[in-house]
């Protein structure tokens, strides 16, 4: 019997090198600055809520039915789940109560239509969203009549109804990503999706939001692997894509 | 409009503080050792296939007709997902196959009923076991004769199986796990829980296999909070518990 290749580990301690999720990636592509002196998460108060807005990629298969804050089921499988999970185990002393509450095939438009319950009625203390890609493919597709300037005004009136109810929300816009060399994703996304990228940056600096590169990340990645490796169709992330979302929203709100 | 605590980041770059995911927990109950000189996940190559094995804690809801590898979807939202997630991103030249076959409810025997299909035919060079908590569970609840005899004997047999058949498979056992002052978890399962623990701790030292500390762990974390905000009953973990468990895993396979 060979256990040459198997580790031996009496005692109970486990190794302690850096952490497989090192985002490695997430940091060769972005630089050093003043936060390192900051206290983590320093803009998360005990008690806050955090909410997850989105499509698809939000959404994540999560259940619909009990909507439940800080629940695995609730949470789906994707980016939210991931950085939620990652929040509540290391900031146990916030209190954090996390909700996800994107819904596959979203466009603004359609978070606006659940924005009460959605959104407002969960009191956010911090708000991420990430909309975008239907607002561009379901057009592409014949399905859907919207233009990038219909997005950018219907983002901006979101954000207004917010910060009119909560003056002093955190938000977090994060980029509408593509991936090219993928299943659907091709050369004739791209200009379209700048315009729907430009218009999102635009309401972030608008607003003075916290703003998730995910563009710049997913283009860093695919110099590590192949394309289809972080995201088959070019827009759902397979799981390193998830983490990698994941690891950049974290290091970007913190 | 109150923007004062709203973040203005106009540069794409985002933060590089540590990240949020540090395992503080987890380093806070384990000493350093020699292995911080190593390759991350020296004992991964190329290639390399790995499955998750065991019960309700490692399914995490996972879709179970389709049971792709690598896929958000047949991952659930459980450790499983959050350290797979971690490793296929941190690790991309490594090409690594990952699978996760855990079933809500099964006892050990009930693995070795379905050990070809969803494990031997994977053709592993990880396997990761985490099984017990029910054989004690359901045995209590009156559903199940099992003893700690059978759970050790079955373990073995399912352990030697595996070798036979993959003579350098890397395994790792996982210590089944309960933590008090929850909904279902009281005193009384101490003395019981202690006796399986006990029983998968000499099968790893048996076979020298990686051994996961996940009741060291559990009882570092209610240090840092309740019980019930790790784990609501006990047994299934919360998603602060389930990020502990992968951290906890990452750190003892790297």
């Amino acid at each position: 019997m060979n256990l040459s290749r198997r580790k031996f580990l009496t005692k109970s301690a486990v190794g302690v090198t850096a952490l497989g999720s090192i985002p490695a990636i997430v940091s060769s592509c972005v630089s050093p600055n003043s936060k390192e002196t900051k206290d983590k998460y320093s803009i998360l108060t005990k008690g806050d809520t955090i909410v997850f807005q989105g499509d698809s990629i939000t959404d994540a298969g999560r259940e619909r039915e009990k909507e439940l804050s800080n629940n695995p089921g609730s949470f789906g499988s994707g980016y939210a789940f991931l950085a939620a999970s990652s929040m509540l185990n290391s900031l146990p002393e916030k209190e954090l109560t996390i909700y996800n509450r994107g819904i596959s095939g979203n466009k603004v438009y359609q978070l606006a239509d659940r924005w009460q319950k959605d959104c407002l009625d969960l009191k956010p203390n911090l708000l991420s969203i990430l909309i975008g890609v239907n607002d561009y493919w379901h057009f592409r597709d014949g399905h859907y009549d919207g233009t990038v300037e219909i997005y950018e005004n219907d983002l901006r009136k979101l954000i207004q109804r917010t910060i009119k109810e909560f003056p002093s929300v955190n938000l977090v816009i994060c980029e509408p990503y593509y991936v090219l060399n993928t299943s659907v994703v091709d050369e004739s996304w791209v200009a379209p999706m700048k315009e729907f990228q430009t218009a999102a940056h635009k309401i972030a600096k608008e607003f003075g939001t916290i703003w998730v590169p995910f563009q710049k990340v997913f283009e860093e990645a695919v110099k590590h692997a192949p394309a289809t490796y972080w995201t088959h169709d070019g827009v759902h992330p397979a799981m390193p894509g998830a983490q990698l979302m994941a690891e950049a929203w974290l290091r970007t709100v913190e």
